[in-house]
């Protein structure tokens, strides 16, 4: 995504530290407090515009919801679109941080379920690293989720869902579904994001996959 | 594919003992000596025509193939293209079997792979079973196969290919390759099955993997 140069991303954002948390890390090991609540916390991790994120925290109110963005210029325009609401969100917060930094404000099982949608395909093999299904990320994601915790993950290129997939199973997730033509039976209750509403309009398809970690104690 | 009545296809079969091999349950354990040498053996489970795994057995000559189709009928038409070739091809057997009984006459370790293409997809949900990717077709290949041995598989049926991923990952399997669009980038050497001639002129994605047994004993 171009990022057009927005100098007053980080004021508008400092001004809203009731949704954009700002010191994340104080707030390791006891998420619950930040939301009042004891409910389960999804993250979507590279929220965008949060389109995504915002449509699920609406749909799931028993549920609580953190967008993750690093660039401040995007996550401006998921600001700007809860504040454009006509009611409060209480249960969705954002955090402008690097997804590689993570467990520093994360502990295990703050997180129930993590979201990709639409990662970056980063299609060189050098880069391989960067995708947010890489084993390193993956198992960013298992320290700070519960044991047989799920991620869901959609893009719309082939070529990351094929990695994504080999590199889930390799890591020792189990697939619980797998869709290669999302909009071909569009499930109920799917919210979509920015881009899929763009490439699904154009007739590409939208591949999906929920994935389980695997019990490690026995 | 529509059966044609073809009731010389029993007599045709019986005339050609040594291709179509008449009691496989007799080379239980020694098969290697059905082909004279100590080379791999790989199976086509379901070859329909055939035109796979006799276009295997020219190009690897190092590896030995067994073809395993159901109905005599198209069985004949595999046994009639192989007499049509100008040479022998020393390397490949025919089985007309179901494969549901193939621990009958293979045991462990007997095959070194397992071949499955463009398989009925049985699309009905009370047909799972019978899907050659259901779990207890796995733990039958499983019975004849080494450890950490591979099945290759392609198919155009969207549905059947995403079965086939959760199956096989929920039975322990780890994906090794994943194609989406095999014909995008058509890896070398990709030798086409009748159905994948027809199905990728028409421009139909045609969908790819290879999965590998886990390691059990530790």
């Amino acid at each position: 995504m171009r990022l057009r140069n927005k100098p007053r991303a980080g004021a508008v954002i400092g001004d809203h530290p009731n949704i954009v948390i700002p010191e994340p890390e104080n707030h390791k090991g006891k998420w619950n407090e930040v939301f009042g609540n004891q409910h389960p916390i999804h993250i979507e991790v590279g929220m965008g515009k949060g389109q995504f994120v915002l449509g699920m925290a609406k749909a799931n109110p028993d549920i609580n919801y953190i967008g993750i963005e690093l660039y401040d210029s995007v996550l401006l325009s998921a600001l700007e679109r809860i504040l454009d609401e006509e009611e409060e969100v209480p249960n969705l917060r954002l955090l402008n941080v690097n997804a590689q930094d993570m467990s520093d404000f994360f502990g295990k099982g703050d997180i129930s379920r993590v979201y990709l949608n639409f990662s970056d395909p980063w299609p060189k093999n050098r880069h391989a690293k960067r995708r947010l299904t890489h084993e390193n990320f993956l198992d960013l994601y298992e320290q700070i989720l519960p044991e047989e915790a799920e991620i869901h993950f959609k893009t719309d290129n082939r070529g990351l869902f094929e990695y994504s997939l080999v590199s889930m199973s390799q890591y020792g997730l189990i697939l619980q579904d797998v869709s290669l033509d999302l909009h071909a039976n569009e499930p109920e209750g799917n919210v979509m994001t920015e881009y899929e509403e763009k490439f699904s309009k154009k007739g590409q398809p939208i591949y999906r996959l929920e994935a389980k970690y695997p019990k490690r104690s026995s």
